[in-house]
């Protein structure tokens, strides 16, 4: 699901001079923060750590250290007059609470989610959140790109195997949410992901003849 | 820096019925073997745990427990037919043992490597690996794709942006490897990429005048 069908809609649009909002500045949130600072589009980082990314306030950010689920921090970063809000916390239980804060008391301002994996996708979209990115989803995806090249791939076919791949693996992410919430609803977390992992695979395969006897196991899908 | 002008070259390739070694089967091995499974290209998996994805076998997949810088274990897993090896561990100083290993018992075995962050990027590169994905830079450049979308680009600029952004980032890393090896070295490691965070950020600006007194801090930089 991309951001492409849904713009996010406001009441009093802050149009150039409103900021992104990123909630945790690791590695994934800094590459974020600096495509937006090379665009002039400002941003405020939300940060539990202290002492840490001071310097980009000279490029326009700003930024507040303390838990991104706070209201009180929330408010200060001026999450009512902002136009997105990234929610880039590496902690799945950290990541989940400030979701479900922002949604409580900002309901218009749309999330981009980074996923830790296909639960925490899951738990995301429980809260409304549609845009989501699992965190090593994409790199996976460009290092299998570069090895189908190296096995022999020319690259077009390595392109469109990987970008089918990709679209296809998105789009089951929602269908299996939709069956998920439908029964027993994550009783057994760990047991869920394992099999779904199977089921990727079976999936992927396309070829009933090929599997036998599933069991389960204990691994969380990707 | 892509496979597209690395091919590897064997002595004797094993051709169609050479297997992949992933090494590392959590969310990053797991994507690499789907699509290498659906396009029924065999592989062999390492895992340090065992009881997790034996299912795999029934793809016509191998997996092998235990600690993937073990020479007796990748003596097992055939390394020495393998068309190709996926370093796909999580943990630095085990995927760094690994490498070591494998570049020292298999030196014509090409390595597609996951890293965590830049450190970790420049000592795979130290053992003369090239193909090296950041596990969590891929998807926050889609995330943010989706958000200059969401802000209001049309998808040909944030396409064009993103690629960018990409193409000139992944040149950079290896710029400042370069550099790196020149003076210090890693004295300090996190003083190290805090400030090389820090002049990302100068550099994506392309705009001096927007900086003023830089001072270190000690976040690792993506």
């Amino acid at each position: 699901m991309t951001a492409k069908t849904d713009v996010p809609t406001y009441d009093q649009p802050p149009g150039n001079e409103g900021h992104v909002i990123i909630a945790g500045f690791g590695r994934f949130g800094q590459i974020v923060g600096r495509v937006l600072s090379a665009q002039k589009i400002s941003f405020t980082a939300l940060d539990i750590s202290a002492d840490q990314v001071d310097f980009v306030k000279r490029y326009g950010a700003k930024i507040y250290y303390g838990d991104a689920s706070r209201l009180d921090l929330l408010r200060a970063a001026k999450a009512e007059e902002a136009r997105a809000f990234v929610l880039a916390i590496d902690d799945v239980e950290a990541s989940l609470a400030t979701a479900e804060m922002v949604r409580k008391n900002f309901p218009r301002l749309e999330i981009y989610a980074r996923a830790r994996n296909r639960q925490h996708a899951y738990r995301l979209m429980d809260l409304g959140i549609i845009i989501i990115w699992r965190e090593t989803f994409a790199s996976s995806l460009e290092l299998t790109r570069d090895l189908l090249v190296g096995l022999g791939d020319d690259r077009d076919k390595a392109d469109s195997i990987v970008s089918r791949f990709m679209e296809h693996d998105r789009m089951r992410l929602f269908e299996h949410y939709t069956h998920h919430t439908d029964d027993e609803k994550m009783q057994d977390l760990a047991k869920e992901s394992a099999k779904e992992l199977e089921e990727m695979f079976a999936r992927d395969a396309e070829e009933a003849d090929l599997i036998d006897d599933p069991a389960p196991d204990r691994r969380a899908a990707e």
